[in-house]
């Protein structure tokens, strides 16, 4: 699935071609950001959600290995490059109007996400008394 | 859980406290919103991804009902008003930074979660040739 930033096609202003068409179309919101859903892909569990822009798609692309657009940083962030926990591609889905991506991936490193030590980024619920707790301790 | 949207607390400066904290302090962006992904309670599918804004959520929690903005319409959307997939709320996980949502639901009317038709709006994978493919078909 290589491909380069640059050859990425534009979202359709027909909605019958972006739902149904075979074309990959992302398409990037005001800010030039789509929404990515990383999910083991041992588990099926949901480990983290971020966003890429055109250039972090691409790379995540060209290398199989995923890349983000930190908004914190505002710049490229390729997941696991100091941590180790690199997501490598094994299966991209892709959305109806193709805004939205759930990445499934095999994690490098502890074979966590989540910068706090959690394997998931959800690692809260929200319990009935609307307090956060920690279902696994 | 039900919660007034005004009763909703802000997030904390104090990364420890939003991270580790116990309070559900959801996390807007610049444009007033988070990120929701509904899963199918029952298989662990993910369903489709959208946005809540303040107002969304609060009526999410205040009805036990899955509601969010619609972002092409620009207005609070109960999601299944018209075609009776309602998601009802099973359990809400949260990110480390209180800015995303998981929602496990059960899903009213045929069970789906698309307008296309389709039970997830995830119904297409993009192929090794860089087209998207229906595994499903």
């Amino acid at each position: 699935m290589t491909r380069a930033a640059n050859s990425l096609e534009l979202p359709s202003s027909d909605a019958n071609e972006q739902e149904r068409g075979a074309t990959f179309r992302p398409k990037f919101d005001a800010n030039g950001l789509l929404t990515a859903v990383a999910v083991d892909d041992a588990t099926g569990d949901i480990l983290m959600l971020a966003h890429m822009d055109r250039t972090a798609l691409a790379a995540t692309l060209e290398t199989g290995e995923v890349h983000y657009y930190s908004r914190s940083r505002g710049k490229l962030w390729k997941k696991g490059e100091t941590s180790g926990q690199i997501q490598t591609v094994r299966r991209i889905l892709v959305d109806c109007d193709q805004d939205a991506l759930v990445i499934r991936v095999t994690v490098g490193g502890d074979g966590g996400a989540c910068h706090t030590g959690a394997r998931s980024c959800f690692y809260r619920a929200l319990g009935e008394d609307g307090t956060l707790v920690r279902p696994e301790d």
